[in-house]
């Protein structure tokens, strides 16, 4: 008997925080097909409130601030599992990020994520590969206002990604701040970009692709113009690009461009976009290229969706890395049974959601602790912090690859909590929280082998942890394990923590 | 026709700088066969000499180069190629290790390199291995004055190997400080031995041996303790070693231990290393332990000898390191090449001796650079260093394993040089040069395709580089590369040097 479910219907939001223009995109769900209900931009001219010392100025902060207030009245009544924002190439270069992210979180209740490079560009694949279902093989092409991603993959599968340091704002700064065109400057422009793609350009030749697609706003321009100019197909060529280029160099200044379909936002980073795209025609020899309306903003509301969750990517990410490391898997198995016994019994007084994303971060990191060892044993916890920083995790933001890399970090040995970093998504006492769980998981299972061990229970008292065993002889049977934990009390006592048993 | 040979007769050294003491066998090779010429020991207690700070004090640094400068004058007429000196443990520790190397060279002119404790355990494998060549699998443990040593191996192959660091000088300091002999004292020395051998005893239970061996001064002690107590065959057992801790603790104190068969010299250390040998063989299950003559010195000996040459070590070393890092051996191949040429025309000018070890380095160097890849792209200059720094690389020293770190350090990008550290075995200027070979090696391949490169050669004027090709319109005909070295000029300059092209 085949039961009648209730439709469910729920919205879903996705913003992309650019170096250039904050967007959103509103979708409804609908039995799991997506349907866009609203697209939502502003041009924010983030990258340009960068000072040399890479710090975003207050200008610039309060643009960024009143776009993200209009977005949140159109989010009211959303719940934050169903929001999720991206932030790219300029705030992972602000060294003032954080203080950004605190006061958005004033106006907009949702949390940020600065996302790096390579997980842009996989993301960006993913809106596009959505959009145009209909090729199997795709490069695709993003050039934004301070990064530039390119993909190649097959399918939803992105299979060979890179997110190179070159955009439409921070080339026209290099290469155009004086506002004036020539074909000089624009040379330079071209040359530029193509030594940033000199070393990666080969490999992209060698994997080819079947067709080529660009997104967002420096390529749908680039686009609008060639159509302007009677191209009327739309589809850019490195010959049509020439065109262009020459066009725009009989112009003295930027200021004086006037080309048909170019907004008056785009003009002043348009020429700079031109020699950048340019260059990836010439390096990759891309012979014609299609604008997709996807972009990153749809590959986040894409996974979003069930039958692309990202839990299920970073679960593959972890497994991966466990793989790939030679993890010993069924001591790692014991250590996450551990951890997530403990946090079970806990996480109601810690202040923890059930079920919430620490749950996960902790199990991954108990999955991943040993994976330095594949650099040395001594001093392993610092190794598996370093490649867990540092190597590219798909699904993962920035600050969550950081909360694994601080759990493994101290897993063990003496807690020098001043490397403790501040965090924007999580709360700093909650991740104490998991480093303690943690380091008690792998400390009853030092011995690593299968003996069971008696159940055990950790109860709390203000900051006072206390391991308990329904065996309550069980230490005395166990004297190394008694004097590992005389040795963890003396750690935790150093750190100002307190630890009975 | 046989040629009759003259018989090649050579005098090799290894010295071998302890935590307790320094110890130099001097061998004859005929044909390829170690004879056993002299052995020399002397007491230097360079441990006790290092101070809270963990700097070296005077007097044992003192102590140190009497000893060496008393090496030195048996030395005599060796050439460099044929003495081998190793540093351990306390080395290691020192802060000021450096100030003791350059005053050793004062008084003894051969290289002294400081080892890690992985590698100390293989040369300690080594040293028994050709020592004991009756049995197939072996355990070997070696309790030194700082550190202890184990090691699973076949023949010659060692399969299994750690370094912990406790000694028999660093455990006296912590639990019998005082002079003080007392079950607690014993009790507590032994179970803090344990605790360090807790999470690997199970790897060394499973893998299992054929028969175990005790190398170096605190087994053989123990050995000859046990002997004057009766036990005439000197083999060690658990129950052997209880009696004799249970004798141990019948006295009050340290000094007025007397048992038939201890030097007055290793007295004060030696129930400390009967506590760490207790541990070990509870914690591993030993049966039985034999000693062997064979130790580190033998190992550093054993290497000299053509058939164990530590470069096929070495080799064997960079290649698995290469292939488990999934390095694109192709274009690493194009580098080493470029980079061997250009050394091979300069290494006259730069004052660095053909086939000197500088080659090796910047070979293998060439053929890691791009180890980092494996953790990401990004700043994967920096992630190759790190692994290079830590990883276990069999057959090097810490200071080789640094230079390899610095060269694919400065491999690409800006020329921070500050970070760039000082050495003992190598001059920074030859360091220095072989970052510009490499760097250039790098750049003119960066292509990454078989196009052949013209022949290149690099002169020199003073501090000033010109390179240059035999195909004077080279670089008309290749504008990125032209591009790249203008970018790589700017580099330079701000660095200091001088790039033409």
């Amino acid at each position: 008997m085949t039961q009648l479910q209730p439709q469910e219907v729920r919205d879903v939001a996705a913003i992309d925080l650019g170096s250039n223009s904050f967007h959103m995109v509103v979708a409804r769900v609908v039995e799991q097909n997506l349907q866009l209900v609203s697209r939502h931009k502003q041009r924010v001219h983030l990258a340009s409130g960068l000072d040399a010392q890479k710090n975003l100025d207050h200008a610039a902060i309060e643009r960024g601030l009143e776009c993200l207030a209009m977005f949140a009245e159109r989010l009211q009544g959303f719940s934050p599992s169903n929001v999720r924002i991206a932030a790219t190439h300029t705030l992972r270069q602000a060294n003032n990020a954080h203080i950004f992210l605190q006061r958005a979180r004033e106006v907009l209740p949702f949390p940020i994520e600065i996302i790096p490079g390579v997980e842009e560009a996989r993301l960006i694949y993913l809106g596009v590969a959505h959009t145009q279902p209909e090729s199997n093989s795709k490069l695709v092409v993003d050039i934004g206002g301070g990064s530039t991603e390119m993909i190649i993959g097959q399918a939803f599968k992105p299979e060979l990604i890179n997110s190179k340091q070159m955009g439409c704002v921070s080339y026209t700064n290099q290469f155009f701040a004086n506002g004036k065109l020539s074909n000089k400057n624009f040379a330079k422009a071209t040359l530029a970009a193509e030594q940033k793609l000199e070393s990666i350009s080969g490999h992209y030749r060698k994997l080819g692709w079947e067709i080529a697609f660009g997104s967002s706003g420096t390529i749908k321009a680039i686009r609008e113009v060639l159509i302007g100019l009677g191209y009327d197909d739309g589809i850019i060529t490195l010959k049509r690009l020439d065109k262009l280029s020459e066009k725009l160099c009989e112009w003295q200044t930027i200021e004086e461009i006037e080309l048909t379909g170019l907004t008056p936002e785009r003009k002043p980073v348009f020429a700079a976009g031109v020699a950048i795209l340019s260059a990836i025609f010439k390096a990759l020899k891309i012979s014609n290229m299609h604008f997709s309306q996807g972009a990153l903003r749809e590959g986040l509301l894409f996974e979003m969706e069930d039958g692309f969750k990202r839990s299920d990517i970073r679960m593959r990410t972890t497994e991966a890395l466990a793989s790939k490391h030679l993890v010993d898997l069924e001591h790692a198995a014991r250590i996450k049974g551990q951890a997530k016994e403990f946090l079970q019994q806990l996480h109601g007084e810690l202040g923890i959601k059930a079920n919430s994303e620490l749950f996960d971060l902790l199990e991954w990191s108990a999955l991943l602790h040993e994976v330095g060892l594949s650099i040395s044993l001594q001093a392993f916890h610092r190794h598996s912090a370093y490649i867990l920083r540092h190597t590219y995790m798909p699904g993962f933001n920035q600050e969550q690859q950081r909360v694994l890399a601080m759990l493994v970090r101290f897993q063990r040995k003496a807690l020098k909590l001043h490397e403790l970093e501040e965090m924007s998504l999580f709360k700093k006492r909650h991740i104490v929280d998991l480093i303690r769980i943690l380091r008690l998981s792998i400390l009853v299972n030092v011995q690593r082998n299968d003996d069971p061990l008696p159940p055990l229970s950790v109860s709390i008292n203000g900051d006072q942890w206390t391991l308990t065993s329904s065996d309550s002889e069980w230490l005395d049977h166990n004297k190394l394990l008694h004097a590992d934990l005389v040795t963890e009390q003396e750690y935790w006592r150093n750190a100002g923590w307190s630890l009975n048993f």
